[in-house]
């Protein structure tokens, strides 16, 4: 039998291209994907599309009752609005108040009490190389120490958490999904979290960049 | 204004007394109880009295729909029963089937989280000395660990996660709470959670021993 494997599955792009390989890797993969607040709940339909798509149970984990306490993220908080930026404007600056606090440390957290619980020793994390200038939990360093932590805390040394796309920029990885046949019209990354995507928020804005970059072509419906 | 502090508080003796000694110790204390589908959730009622005694807003956040994925513990999984422990065996081995996979790192992550957002740079955790030899969550190194990879995961250097217990024995903490004018009446161990405590689980020996050890009067009415 093939080896049990976590997947944080958000339903964008990353994280979706990365249960692709996972599965093409051999692995036997429990995708994990979390309602935390979030205003692009979009991004877990598209979650439950792509297991759907690759005959995984979709594993829903609600968590929203953490809102009240990570407040403050453009992300989640109706106070705080997603912004819109300029396509001359490095939107890197404007990601920044879409950071929720800790909140791929208490994903991953999680997740890896959730391998302990079905016997898996690995967690697979889609954090990528262009968001390590903003977000400071998609950084290896952060990885690692935390993987040193969790072996630790559950006595387990041979706990992986594994970030294989920690190195490689969002373009490179929309190339590995073409290739793994990922339909990313079914992945969602808009902040805003309408029908369709905005074209203007700052994850949208990367997500044309990347595209543009990959040289796949963007199937995305935007509206600006 | 005084430093804002997180505290961890289950309700038992340690949290309890730790909750007392921070707010003597003249820090603004911002409690944190956790709902997650543990069988004693009367160590809820006993943590909101703490907090009703204190003056503090009880912060009780429901995590339970993690109940599933955390399972295989006797003290959240009705498949499995909390064993009793006679009281001429050692209760540390069957206190292994109490293990919640991974939960105080998933305690830690959020309480980190929640500090983040009001701004607040200390999470106190109530693990002591005599919990290490079953919980490896309860040890120095992984509390060390946690914190590097908390403070990469944040970007925040004077974040600090306080364990102040963790070198001292429960009888200790006891003895400290006492003098810090700690109804222990009013604090839960349990792991049944019926009207009173059963005395003979491994939390229920546990309790009864350090207070002996002690010398604190032992105020608690059990069933056994």
């Amino acid at each position: 039998m093939s080896k049990k494997a976590i997947v944080i599955l958000s339903g964008g792009i990353d994280s979706t291209t990365l249960c692709y390989q996972v599965i093409n890797d051999g692995l036997n993969v429990y995708p994990l994907t979390f309602i935390y607040g979030q205003k692009h709940s979009k991004e877990i339909d598209s979650a439950k599309r792509t297991c759907n798509e690759l005959g995984l149970l979709p594993n829903i984990v609600d968590i929203s009752s953490l809102q009240n306490l990570l407040s403050g993220s453009a992300l989640t908080d109706s106070d705080v609005e997603i912004p819109e930026v300029p396509a001359t404007v490095n939107y890197y600056e404007t990601l920044k108040t879409t950071i929720v606090p800790n909140r791929n440390a208490i994903f991953l957290a999680i997740a890896i009490g959730y391998s302990e619980s079905i016997g898996s020793n690995i967690v697979y994390y889609g954090a990528h190389h262009s968001d390590r200038g903003v977000y400071p939990d998609c950084r290896k360093e952060f990885v690692d120490a935390f993987q040193i932590a969790e072996r630790i805390a559950n006595d387990n040394s041979s706990l992986k958490i594994n970030a294989p796309f920690i190195d490689i920029e969002k373009s490179e990885i929309i190339k590995l999904g073409n290739e793994l046949g990922v339909d990313f019209s079914h992945t969602w990354s808009c902040y805003v979290g309408g029908e369709n995507h905005c074209g203007v928020c700052s994850s949208c804005r990367e997500r044309k960049r990347a595209f543009k970059e990959s040289g796949v072509t963007d199937p995305t419906v935007y509206i600006k």
